[in-house]
């Protein structure tokens, strides 16, 4: 296979030279996942041929729910509603949920409303289950057993279901059912494969399989997922009837997903803020949480205010101030990090919030005291006079024992009150260490005046 | 089941009392991965009466190979070389060599000596691959069929080959392979459940499957399996010989990895810095990139020192200092977080490295523009003067450009170096915001001097 960039290049010279039947060759050659970074490099005109060439290879659908959503909106802007409705019919529910959520607005009902009605349908009960829910990511296309059946049995009805081939041969597991539908089993296919044609199905069924609700979060079920090393999970209604499954597939992009909005959060970002994204949104996205720090920005210069009498004394503390908020933010980021990563992947389980938090506490007091003695030299040479080091000292114990506290605390807290532990955090955990840091400071400085 | 704290509580309580069967039991009902959080609420006694339990059920394996590196190292210490060395033969190559790695260093050889000769041989040959390569994390467990046979044949392969049950009922390809060895196609094994028993693989098999080298970096095999939503990636050494397979559910081990690296070295913290690792390492881990932090702090000072004669004159400059600093930071932040996310989820090849740069200098102007003219209104009223805010304005711009700059030049830079783009960038990047900003805001307030 050519280079992304070379198989671009070649694709819009056979465009340009309407030289459709090796174009649509060529094409046949790239990997769905591969389409997109191709996409972005056409112009609307060049896009509009390319989609009807994969309507012509009937990969339409499933390379359209492949692109990343920036490049999905170009494709919508040059593709007709028919098309659009032709994609969604043809998507598995939970993929369809999720494309009609990206359309424009202004375009949703049009395209809908071409929808066949049964289809129309699946939507509509896939968006009773709220957002990032089990229900939403789960897939409705599962083969369900009947205990009774013998595995020569349930051989044959794998097979009479399964027709298209594609999508199916992901099937991993088989689904045993009782008469209400409830969930009894899970039969891996290999185990179908290795057992005698005449072992009934309730035999060769794993009993009591993990299994989530509809209305898990779909994290939740991301850790699962990764704690137990599944391949799929089912997912069931309040009833205990089977819904759908979840597989290890849209598990990954859950994870892929949740990583990002720890690692946004943290840096005060949205989700939707991207290399590829229109610099417009970044500055809409980004201006209110940069506002939001510049307030937080003008407590801590209100705080250096208070100290103006004392600055005009002795100027060189001025000097000094970057050393304590510097130090206190990045002990602070530290301590911010190991915690939400540790909620994020379930590890805070095996230790008790208060344990971390002491645990931070010390890790900051000590840290504060190591860096605390070498700044200190450091000014003291400086500035000729060891007090000033012995004031920055303080001031650096203080606020690393702060910045621990503070770091560890407000994640747990937040998480505590049901909110994401990340959003958030790094803007309130900074400004409580660039406050206290310059009041400790500037304070210890004001009592030993005279000395320094 | 009982929640964890009760299973653990009950679980001390019939140890206590010498209830061993009962034990026994009711440890048979803890899932592999829920045995973890267990183990760490006991007693080095009590681990070592676990293990032996888990011995008798033959899950030891199974269950240590899951454990979380720091209660690992505690179950370690509560159990002889020769329980150990049954665990390491048990155990898949890439699960063995991973554990051997955990094992402690003093105790490494003597365990491994324990060893059957061709698991100690399996060892030799996992360690000739580079750390964090595909060949590292593979398993070399896989069945691979010849192109002649039937699917039938194929079937009756795979039963004898099946045995234990646990593990393969994973299996979800089979690989097809030429006389010398080399990778042919691939069969999902529900093909083969599906189709007439006299089709030959070599019909049935998915030809030029996505394969990756044994030097592959697991990063990128993380990439590909999470791009093309594959279940099982198969690796082949230089040859092209089918040398292991690569799971999803390594995968996603690999991508929390991978998450957590991004998020940490961002933050200056090494991965096994964790919450429930010892204080002392954490110490030890933080302290040098303090240090480092410390020098850069001094540097900012420095910068500050150099306009000491400004602040001595207009003592309120020294309180709008940490507004500078602070939005510069902040700014740069944004910046690095969705460049090396971009890079470590491949979005960066949607859009060239400089559009990138442009484009985030471009909002750093804007939001430098924004939020500085919102911050010159309030240091106007403060202050009194409109200049102070003017320069406060000037300095903002120039700071969030040079956060844009570098914050988006420093990662990419140090990717084209081949470098993690992740670490050392978030101190490379304030340094300069720190130091560009207060030089900037001094040095134009220096200009100014007579109108404020």
């Amino acid at each position: 296979m050519p280079t992304p960039d070379l198989t671009s290049r070649i694709l819009r010279r056979l465009l340009a030279s309407g030289l459709t039947t090796r174009a649509e060759r060529l094409l046949a050659r790239v990997r769905a996942a591969d389409v997109g970074p191709l996409l972005a490099s056409l112009e609307p005109e060049e896009i509009r041929t390319v989609v009807d060439l994969l309507f012509q290879q009937r990969r339409a659908a499933e390379t359209l729910s492949e692109l990343p959503p920036d490049i999905f909106r170009q494709v919508v802007d040059a593709v007709s509603d028919e098309r659009l409705a032709e994609v969604l019919s043809r998507l598995e529910v939970d993929d369809a949920v999720h494309l009609v959520g990206e359309l424009p607005e202004e375009r949703r009902s049009e395209v809908v409303a071409l929808l066949p009605e049964e289809r129309r349908g699946d939507l509509r009960q896939a968006e009773l289950y709220a957002e990032s829910s089990a229900g939403r990511v789960m897939t409705t296309d599962f083969v369900a057993l009947d205990a009774k059946m013998t595995a020569q049995e349930a051989i044959d009805h794998v097979r009479q279901r399964g027709g298209g081939g594609g999508e199916t041969d992901a099937i991993l597991y088989l689904y045993v059912i009782d008469d209400d539908a409830r969930l009894l089993g899970v039969v891996p296919i290999r185990r179908l494969v290795t057992s005698p044609p005449d072992r009934r199905c309730a035999e060769l069924m794993i009993r009591n399989p993990i299994r989530v609700a509809v209305d898990t979060d779909q994290e939740e079920v991301a850790r699962l997922v990764a704690k137990y090393n599944l391949l799929a999970v089912p997912v069931v209604d309040d009833a205990g009837k089977m819904a759908g499954v979840i597989t290890v597939d849209d598990v990954i992009d859950v994870i892929h997903e949740e990583a990002t909005e720890d690692i946004y959060h943290l840096a005060g970002l949205s989700e939707d803020d991207r290399v590829t994204s229109p610099a417009r949104r970044s500055i809409r996205k980004r201006l209110p949480w940069m506002m939001v720090n510049l307030v937080t920005a003008f407590l801590a210069s209100w705080v250096v205010g208070l100290f103006e009498r004392t600055i005009e004394e002795i100027v060189a503390l001025a000097v000094f101030l970057p050393i304590v908020a510097g130090m206190g933010g990045n002990g602070a980021t530290q301590t911010l990090t190991v915690i939400t990563r540790g909620i994020a992947l379930g590890e805070i389980e095996f230790s008790s919030g208060l344990r971390a938090v002491a645990r931070e506490v010390g890790v900051g007091v000590a840290i504060g005291l190591l860096t605390g003695l070498a700044a200190a030299g450091v000014a003291w040479i400086w500035q000729g006079t060891p007090w000033m080091g012995i004031v920055l000292l303080l001031a650096m114990v203080a606020n690393l024992a702060i910045a621990g506290l503070v770091g560890a605390a407000v994640p747990l807290v937040l998480k505590a009150l049901g909110q994401d532990p990340a959003l958030g955090s790094g803007v309130i955990v900074t400004t409580f260490t660039d406050c206290c840091g310059f009041f400790a400071f500037l304070g210890i400085a004001t009592l030993l005046m005279d000395r320094l």
